[in-house]
């Protein structure tokens, strides 16, 4: 321990030294393990979030259908990553693409890089929330046994592997890995997720949604008829209960909060800037949600719709996920700012294009996710991007408005190209499987008579009496 | 201190250490009791959860009186729990029936076992759950007063007194308790209560049910006319806060984060324990949620109804309450996949019997908590039983199936014949005696109007304009 | 540090105690922050209790727009706090009135007294609430244009103000203040805020209802017709989000956990008195919300409404948050009982002078927060005042029936009136603005037709197929 070979010359005494490191080995295992399960507690409640939303969203006759499908997106997402989901993203040792230990959490705890049973809880969290994505962009109209299986493989392998890529110590475009050269000698700044997490829903989303084709009745001779969501009220709950999740996905990526910056015993240390990016998070979700009902009210003079204030938000929050702990407060206002004015105009874009999406979760999450990314490359400040990743002989580049140059920027499109690629080559295949097997989309009788009746009630008598 | 005598030898400074070691005793303070603090508010929160479950599985015309019961028992608890609860529960020095110290948190804090105001509150918590079981069982049919009635009885003495047997340093069946010896040798390891909590509200709604009669018009001429609850979306919310909840339950009843398991300085503690049994929660739970829909689907053809799988989720969150820290993760998708066809077994029994509960809560708690003893019984580990509870000399069982031998399993036969028998002997009385004063159910004609006019409006006007 | 200076001696080496103390004070940051900002999380959900709340309490034709504007509290006070809320509440240094530095957020964190990012944040989570108050006093009425300036106004500017001159280290009423004499030689202890929050929240709401007038149809021909609010389920569901919330709001007011009272290594320090906390304020909610069932038995023969027994525990919470530190839990009984009636007396007196508050806010938050200040005044405990606001030279008045004197009492005086002036002084020409720009109350038309209709969707066709 580094603490106990510090301490013993101070202390000119060894045993004593390994006998105080070790009470704060101890102490710092608790605070750590208490921050990271009580984010893992909170991300998770964000699956609770999403099917508040999605309820909200939907007609009435779909309701339990897509609660269920957001349900089971946890349950199945339990199970599978469980089982190998983990092990791919995180197994150690591993090479560059993927990992091959963990299985079943096999060899859990272990004394390597903080791989712990609420390390997998925390991991796991984020998993689903990719899935609970993708089922708001295939609402209304989708197989139940399609929304189990995309649901298996995308916790299990799609997002896992991915995770690897950027998250993993070894994975080729982790900023901190350690044996190896940094793509661009940069690594990809995806602290929390825009790219990792909300593009593959968004992506895997759009896919599901461009294959499936519009909701029955939403195009129509040019018209655009856009059923509104059926209970509002289920969709601010939604959306409140992402965003304070949002304080566990954030911050809570971190996974650590007791790490010193330079010298122990200064006041600035991981803890503030833990604190500091649930401030750039809160901002950039409130700066959106605040020019979402500006541009609304000023386009079309009435204030907008409660629905619309709630997107623009969560399009705030997922464009700082990328960036949240190496920005600065103004700089997330920003980034608020335009992930509200490009929402609205992927939205335009789609309707210009017949493409129905239910919960506008494509444009949202695949959208502001891919923003995300960029405005990390432009905006990552220096000194915050040493404190979180740590300092590089000759440096690591960061945000090209900052002065930092061109090679995170550069990192960054690599990326955003690297999502699409991996999520479409996967997705794809497997959507066009199952709609070969007639598994993906229901008959239309099913459709108009709704999923709640069709696919999970039989023909049974409704009985209030 | 243990710290300052370990440390001063190494030190050769008495006061030196003791500085130390009280510096140390302040910080796991601070950690400990915002660990337990935390868990207790989650487990709080459960409360909303059985209030959002209920409104959501009655009839319309039955929702504010359901919801106001939940919260009542909340309000009603946390005054009989202040008054005696907790003192008949974990007021020490006691015996091993009951405590008999600490009424209205006299002496509190102290210096004994942990007994502070945190504990209280998290104890409290606990105690308000088995109410809000109960008061599932006897939905859409009982007099208000009565729920106030047995809700006082139920919180302030039926499970106070039980909890004391299990879990005070004192109880006859707790597997640490100090003088005296352990009930075969081993003491039952109902670790956050799937008999201690679930079961007393399960079993106390089983007798309300059986006592009360089914609801009007459920079961006619071997018809079997299940209302439809009104609000599924609810229902879900109800299940994901309950979940959300559990996190304090289970990983929260260790009540301390901060301990070692052998030397100090290790990556593996209590800090390890609390995430192995948060992750054995998830996969219980997530296992019978999957197992559920399975079934339902092979069995009827079509996937099952949302609350369906909302009560298979919750069948093995109780049945893991028991053993979540002393089993491994597989072991765990057993419990899980177990408990859901034992909830599914006893939903046909009931319909079978004409019993009715319109939560399934004497199903689901009662049936499921009684499983979860027995599963603890079977599959606890050696290593995690040693772990959690303390070696003793000459050892300690573990589960039947792990090579523990027989004793475990015969403590827990016993816990439950205890359980089933000591609620049976309070509760049945009262429910009784509340019959015989006309206060237990309400007059048909105040039935088929609903809870909401009779109980709480009177003949009152609604305004709608 | 005092911990250097201290050990240094016992340990006859500084670099050595240095380097100890240091890693001490690395993991009370930790500790600290960890507790702050997940009570900071807790808060914020405070506005989606209040959200929920609302929905429930309006009709449903103004649903959307009532969700809208709580949620807007949070957006646009998130901005107009970062620019100079802060700033103008705790920027230092700063005078007795008002801070001046701090604004966006420059030079934080900083050494001095806790100023760090988790601690503006805890901070704008309780500025939203009160503008959240008073969102509910002017429902079903009012510009949406109006809500965002009073909103932006009353967080900004009027709350900061007032919680520098109580919280602020410079403020002239805080009881902590270094430099300068205490008012009279106590200062005023509103510790999580009955005055600072909810009084302002109250005020600013009374007068925006008395300004706006009652509802159309509210008051007709000496009858009072009382429109019941859409969805008891929200109402329910908002009160145990803001029951969750107040677990942050108060206990989290110590700011810190870590920090003995007395010697170092007792099991007795702050960390107790956050749990004490804690307990006090779940005894005088449920106290109040016992209370309020009961005499409404008594009063109306029925139990009384679901939203009337939420209305009681609110009060009771709003009530002890004054005091919740410094009384003991049985006075907390006290403090819940007297809050109910309290505010059953206000609501009659409300319907007597035909005043309209659709959510019962100026009566619940003024009333009961001006009688929590008072409370304060009467229960302080000597030993818990001296603990938590540090011992003084000559010693410190605390509660008039504890044996304190009458200075606290008469310090709580001059805050009452205080809060009423300056809320009084700064809100009033702001809705008397609003309304001579015909910006405050909507027309007759828009009224009747309903808020959701008129103020954000426009003459849109509503299509549900």
């Amino acid at each position: 321990m580094s603490c106990s070979a510090d301490l013993a010359p101070h202390l000119g005494n060894v045993s004593a030294a390994e006998y105080i490191c070790n009470k704060f080995t101890d102490s710092n295992f608790a605070i750590n393990n208490t921050y990271l399960l009580f984010s893992a507690y909170f991300v998770f409640m964000m699956q609770c979030g999403f099917a508040m939303l999605c309820a909200g969203a939907v007609r009435k006759k779909n309701t339990n259908n897509i609660m269920l499908i957001n349900a089971m997106n946890a349950v199945v997402g339990a199970i599978s990553y469980y089982l190998f989901g983990f092990a791919f993203a995180f197994g150690q040792p591993s090479n560059k693409f993927i990992g091959k230990h963990f299985f079943a959490l096999k060899d859990i705890p272990s004394e390597s890089s903080y791989m712990d049973y609420s390390n997998f809880l925390y991991q796991w969290t984020f998993a689903i929330a990719a899935a609970g994505i993708t089922s708001g962009s295939i609402a209304e109209r989708t197989h139940f046994s399609a929304c189990l299986i995309y649901s298996f493989f995308l916790t299990g392998f799609v997002y896992p592997v991915l995770s690897h890529w950027y998250w993993s110590p070894d994975g080729w475009a982790n900023p901190c890995r350690g044996p190896g050269a940094l793509l661009f000698s940069s690594g990809v700044i995806d602290f929390a997720g825009s790219g990792v997490v909300h593009m593959v829903g968004g992506i895997a989303g759009f896919w599901g949604a461009l294959i499936e084709g519009p909701r029955i009745g939403r195009f129509i001779d040019g018209y655009n008829y856009k059923p509104r969501g059926h209970n509002p009220a289920l969709s601010l709950l939604g959306t409140f209960v992402l965003w304070f999740g949002w304080y566990g996905f954030n911050p809570g990526s971190f996974l650590i909060i007791n790490k010193t910056y330079g010298a122990s015993g200064s006041f600035y240390g991981q803890w503030s800037a833990v604190g500091r990016t649930a401030v750039t998070t809160t901002l950039s979700g409130t700066a959106a949600g605040l020019t979402m009902i500006i541009v609304k009210k000023f386009l079309t003079g009435s204030w907008g719709y409660l629905v619309d204030a709630c997107n623009g938000m969560l399009g705030g929050f997922v464009a700082i996920t990328s960036g949240c702990s190496v920005v600065e407060p103004w700089a997330a206002i920003i980034c608020g700012i335009v992930s509200a004015l490009v929402l609205l105009w992927l939205n335009m874009l789609s309707e210009k294009f017949k493409f129905d999406d239910p919960l506008e979760a494509a444009q949202l999450y695949g959208g502001c996710g891919t923003l995300g990314l960029l405005f990390t490359s432009l905006f990552a400040k220096k000194e915050f991007v040493n404190e979180v990743y740590g300092e590089r002989p000759g440096g690591r580049p960061y945000g090209v408005y900052m002065g930092g140059g061109g090679n995170l920027f550069a990192a960054h499109i690599v990326a955003i190209l690297v999502n699409i690629g991996w999520v479409s080559a996967t997705m794809v295949p497997l959507f066009f499987l199952l709609k070969h097997l007639n598994l993906l989309r229901v008959s239309l009788e099913d459709e108009l008579h709704g999923m709640d009746m069709t696919q999970h009630e039989g023909p049974r008598m409704l009985i209030e009496w």
